[in-house]
């Protein structure tokens, strides 16, 4: 059960106004979130503060009921982070002197051809009370406080600084340091049935699931995501447990399924792609790149993808992709006939086996009454023809853009299953 | 003063299980901290929890000292969804059928041409002691509760009907409700500068800062955001004063500066080529969609964004953009010829006035001991001729990606000016 409390749990703190405010999105958070859940350690809670010292100090002071700390953020160098003073005045402590982290600061400095000024040099100071563990991705130290059970890790608010000194000197000392109850998740990608629909249709299955599972539905951009999670101390049984209960949810959503942990439908296709040593390439008006980027954002994507023609302009749909003249001003540039001719207009130019295309009115503004803010037109060029249908995502730009990519990428990957 | 006690604070309280272990960002929370920051709203802390009633119960508890407590999330049809039955138990009510909420889900259906589920029929039942809100963009209902001096709004999770409900609706009940002291922010976007350096330029500025503002640092892909803000009764005076700080800031910076108020590289560069009436293209090949998604992302962008052709492939390289071979096999894809060629062929293609490329090793495989995992190199093709640079951005593929946008969009916007 997730409230047994034997799990070691944790509680994320983050620092900093521009968290607050809204100016960045705490990305932070949900990556150590999911960081120490998948490890075993139970995260009860994500706190963001500004960098203000008594909200800091609150913060610091509601977490002695967990066994970790995970804090981010207010170490820089400039005067707006006072994490540092704050974790002296907490743990009743000062900054003194540190080599290891003076030596840090220099070599990055070293490395990046700069001159290191004074104000960094503040950054080698570190509380006394600390154990420092050295960030090797940027100026800002790592701290290892202990306070009765409790054991509080201040991290840097960099993303690629925090990621990188969290799986490499934290993790691994949190998990000698702290003995874990094993925690799996299944997840079960599924698109184009609603969470109610699909609620119904898993129901038996669901109100039989053993009490150390839980099941919950996450829907987004025409998916419905399931995670089925527990935490077990019998690692084997909890593993043997879940892949009994996926099997046996399986045909209850048959081809709903498009794959699973947390696989886009990019990866999925790209995976079949590689698989029968096909290629790809996309033709893109209202997507914009979108396509492109969700594909090339996987490592190792230029197996199988061959590039883009993102055809904002109309004369570029005409000149470099071949899409008839006569058939934009007939039917428009968001219609059947234009989709079709995208798709099978980059086939041939890039040369690939398959293709996917989109033109439509992504908005806020440009629809008409006949072709209103959210219709696109989607289509898949395959070795055999081309085929294309329409959708309607509504009025938010970015939501259509999502939609839109998705879609037409679980047209492709019905495609390449029926050509299995 | 930040911690002056006559503002109006609030909290935002998150709910879900797939925020807490790191499934889904929570976007929701800086979207709603920015909304209430500058609507004069002091947001105070954001807390996320699980969907578990005791811990949702204790979030709930924890707010009796602010003005404002704004919930997101738990609201679903599915059995995870316990938000509603927790609010009962904090608030001492209970469920009871609510007619407005019935036909809002009744007309959600019909107009998506769904049959209405039993399950959804539950969502027209709400707490007794709140105020029902109509959430026109979903099936959940919103609610406002008050207790003591507080007013507790919850909202739904999926951030489309979560944004639109709030602006619409509760935003204004809120401003209706209390009465707010001005608050405004300032934001000077830099590039080719750190932190440190920056804050040594700019420190007797900051010293010198009248005690109701405050300067935050925000480093980011290349990037340093520099943001001034402050509250104050006076909104003219509040405005006025910003406006003089920043007026003796610019030229302490210079021409590290490339834009305000968070407009992205990508907007100052659109808009500079819109008013001239200038028109661009992208040719990528390592950024893979990456500048068309984000020009593209832009609404409007259409009146000076043409198109793109990402070559992940090398003989798309040569045959759509007219890379020469012999270039490529005597100095490689990822080379200044190469790139020059790119750029300065995808501007032919797409018979644009500018056109940039770019073309490296997104990592986190294929670097080499020449040509390192994060060498970028970019170009800018002009009516006058192309430049190019060459970039290292070090072993994260997403950081890369970004960084060489960023970069490429910097350079492109120098040429721009230069054509002033």
């Amino acid at each position: 059960m997730k409230t047994d409390n034997d799990f070691v749990k944790a509680k994320i703190i983050s620092i900093g106004d521009e968290l607050l405010i809204g100016q960045v999105v705490n990305t932070n958070a949900s990556w150590l979130g999911n960081k120490l859940t998948t490890n075993g350690i139970q995260v009860i809670s994500t706190l963001t503060v500004g960098d203000g010292e008594k909200d800091i100090m609150d913060a610091l002071e509601a977490c002695s009921d967990v066994d970790i700390v995970a804090i981010t953020g207010g170490l820089g160098p400039t005067a707006d982070d006072i994490t540092k003073p704050t974790m002296c005045k907490f743990f009743n402590t000062e900054l003194v002197f540190c080599q290891d982290a003076y030596d840090n600061v220099m070599s990055i400095f070293k490395l990046r051809g700069y001159q290191m000024s004074k104000r960094n040099e503040g950054q080698a100071y570190i509380p006394k009370a600390c154990k420092y563990i050295p960030n090797r991705y940027g100026t800002a130290p790592c701290m290892w406080f202990e306070k009765g059970k409790t054991v509080y890790v201040s991290m840097p608010g960099v993303p690629f600084e925090m990621k990188n000194v969290f799986e490499k000197e934290i993790l691994p000392m949190l998990l000698g340091h702290f003995k874990v109850t094993p925690y799996l998740s299944r997840v079960v990608m599924t698109t184009g049935v609603g969470e109610s629909f699909l609620a119904d249709k898993i129901k038996d299955w669901e109100e039989n699931l053993p009490e150390f599972l839980s099941l919950a539905y996450l829907p987004q951009y025409g998916l419905v995501r399931l995670r089925l999670d527990g935490r077990h101390p019998d690692r084997e049984f909890l593993e043997k447990t879940l892949d009994d209960e996926i099997n046996k949810l399986i045909p209850l959503i048959g081809d709903h399924i498009f794959g699973f942990d947390e696989m886009s439908i990019a990866e999925v296709v790209l995976d079949i792609l590689k698989s029968k040593g096909k290629t790809v390439a996309s033709a893109e008006s209202c997507t914009g790149g979108t396509i492109a980027k969700v594909i090339t954002a996987i490592p190792g994507s230029s197996a199988a993808f061959k590039g883009t023609v993102v055809s904002y302009a109309t004369e570029v749909k005409e000149k470099v992709l071949g899409v008839s003249h006569l058939d934009i001003e007939k039917y428009t540039v968001v219609s059947r006939q234009v989709v079709e001719q995208m798709a099978v207009g980059v086939r041939n130019l890039l040369e690939t086996d398959y293709a996917v295309a989109t033109t439509g009115i992504a908005g806020p503004d440009g629809g008409t009454e006949q072709t209103p803010v959210g219709t696109v037109w989607m289509a898949v060029a395959t070795p055999d023809g081309v085929v294309s249908k329409v959708g309607n995502f509504g009025k938010d730009r970015g939501n259509n853009i999502e939609r839109a990519t998705n879609t037409v990428l679980e047209m492709l990957r019905q495609e390449l299953k029926k050509s299995c």
